[in-house]
């Protein structure tokens, strides 16, 4: 390997390594130490790539954000009909928070409002955009009710699913969020979903999270 | 002051010490030397009433939550309807989620999860329980639609409530919290409400969240 893609395999792996640390630990609890164990690297190696614990814990939360961008462009690409993107997107960011340590840790590193100073509202943003636009394209296909305002939709649902992905985590460490999420859908369907479609709003709904 | 008076407003104040350097700093930076100068007191009388920095943020979280609860029982003591009985107490939570330090603090080292482990279950699942009870009450009043299960309102209810004051805390510090909650039951309602009795719901719901 060149030197360049050794120091990128370096960091890569103290990213990987800061997350199952953060996870573990928590923010203000993780040590340098500790990270520098988790990823089987050095203290120089680390002080070469980052400078701070809060430098690594911004590189956890970049990671795992451009991880979730990418999936949801990949989902957008398939061209379902945009409720249906809107619950796959849904499914597919539960899947990774149950199983991707990266993902594990930027999620809990955003919500831990303490970890910066000011609180990091970046991630959020990006997901209330896209919902809404998402939500927009619904209306447009009349699968969402014409009354509904997408700023106004993603502003409830985002925070909604954040805190039920967090307290899913709390009782069982996230095995049973997928059927949360399930739940969450069958109380917003009839708000926003026309009365002729919401059968198969809901047999759609059964079908992705049986 | 006997002795033990003035035993219990040195507690007192070092419950509120800590709350305020929780908030401030988040559990794992804040350090004993942060609690004692918030409080005003010594190290010694510090380790007269807790053990461990835990032990007094367990004493934030069940201050906090006795607090809650104390205004959950005046509220349920006022005999409203009980759909009423459960938007007064998202309104109540969130006054003083905007304004008592304890309440703050507590809710936060509730929702950040590394704090401890294993992860505290109990604030929720009182919660939990006074909402599902309730629900009950609101089926029984003929509130609610006949179909709803009250567990599993309450289940999806709690969580949504929590992310959404987590996000607004984010966001703006909680200053938009009254308007989310807001929000929030205007997209429950079309699920749990019958058509008939829905128009005089959001009418309360405006009158409650001007």
């Amino acid at each position: 390997m060149v030197k360049q893609e050794r120091a990128q395999v370096t960091r890569d792996r103290l990213v990987e390594g800061a997350a199952l640390a953060f996870y573990r630990l928590g923010y203000g609890m993780a040590t340098t130490t500790a990270i520098v164990e988790e990823a089987g690297t050095t203290r120089g190696a680390m002080y070469f790539h980052f400078q701070s614990k809060e430098e690594i814990a911004r590189a956890v939360i970049d990671k795992e954000h451009s991880l979730a961008m990418e999936a949801g462009l990949r989902i957008q690409a398939l061209e379902k009909p945009a409720f249906e993107t809107m619950v796959l997107l849904c499914i597919d960011l539960a899947k990774r928070l149950m199983t991707d340590p990266v993902v594990k840790a930027g999620i809990r590193l955003t919500t831990e409002i303490t970890n910066f100073d000011p609180p990091l509202v970046a991630p959020y943003e990006e997901w209330l955009k896209t919902f809404a636009e998402i939500a927009q394209a619904a209306v447009r296909e009349g699968d969402f009710r014409k009354d509904i305002d997408p700023v106004v939709f993603a502003r409830f649902l985002i925070p909604a699913y954040t805190g039920i992905q967090l307290v899913s985590d709390t009782f069982t460490g996230r095995e049973d969020l997928l059927p949360r999420i399930r739940e969450m859908w069958t109380f917003v369907l009839p708000a926003v979903i026309p009365d002729d479609r919401i059968e198969s709003a809901r047999e759609l709904l059964d079908r992705l999270i049986p």
